[in-house]
């Protein structure tokens, strides 16, 4: 059985793209050969936890008809036609972890920020946190963490930093 | 001629104080026998910088009476009288950072986070920033960083993580 994990890069400020969607502040701060073990997420996710406004966008990025992994959608407006592979479910995000690791017997990444990603920790159903912190203030754009009432503790497994500036950081769900 | 600098301990999810006010979050978390160097702040500020809000309540918990070290409020509504040794200044920050710096041979503290520290930051003029991250999501409160329109990078001289999960960040502005 596979964990929940959420794996991101985050500006110092919060916010996981700027207000333009212009990648500079990310591109121009991350070395190559500096391994933030980002682009493992890819090879671990069995199954996809995100919010409608990703989907959709992930939709138009890479295209509705190539079948992916098993990608759970929350959403309170389901559409009655769902792509191949693709759940919609308004359910609140303990429930969908558990759908979505019943669904995979590899690793469910919680894809995208905001109110989700909260949500999921507040639930205390993610059990893997690893945020790539980025040296740089964006003042605006798209927030890493939502407003959610909640006050979960959580426990740092690991930090690391790289001669760039960014801070790698590991968390795993407090017990 | 003395830093301008911001020292403060934020969730993860980058508030620094919780909706209720309710400060357990931090409290719990610290320990004390771990060093975030925070207490250094008060015997190293020769000069305060604050938005008005913070000022207000700085006044009602501490008293108007005592004349503590000379203190810039940053303010679009400046009262006809102002307490001794309180400038209100409308200005920029970077205005106001010279004029702190000018009034003292010590640090210059900026006090409270939100949009005068972004503002602060995006004017280029903080020199130093360390930040102690709680391991604690909180969901909602009084925000680290406010909405300020910039992309200002940093450099990173300084990453330690502590037995108690809290890691202490320090930044100073990149040349």
């Amino acid at each position: 059985v596979g964990v929940i994990f959420a794996s991101l890069a985050a500006s110092l400020d919060g916010y996981i793209r700027s207000s333009s969607g212009d990648m500079g502040w990310l591109n121009d701060s991350m070395r190559r050969d500096e391994d933030y073990g980002l682009s493992e997420t890819m090879t671990r996710a069995g199954a996809y936890i995100m919010g409608a406004t990703t989907f959709r966008e992930s939709q138009s990025m890479f295209g509705g008809s190539a079948t992916g992994p098993p990608t759970y959608v929350v959403t309170h407006a389901a559409p009655a036609d769902a792509p191949p592979g693709v759940t919609f479910q308004a359910g609140n995000l303990g429930e969908l972890s558990a759908s979505a690791k019943a669904g995979t017997d590899k690793d469910v990444n919680v894809f995208g920020g905001g109110d989700i990603l909260t949500q999921t920790i507040a639930a205390e159903a993610l059990d893997e946190l690893t945020l790539a912190l980025i040296p740089v203030v964006l003042g605006s754009g798209t927030r890493l963490f939502g407003d959610v009432a909640s006050e979960t503790y959580l426990r740092l497994m690991d930090c690391q930093s790289f001669p760039s500036g960014i801070v790698l950081l590991r968390y795993e769900r407090a017990s």
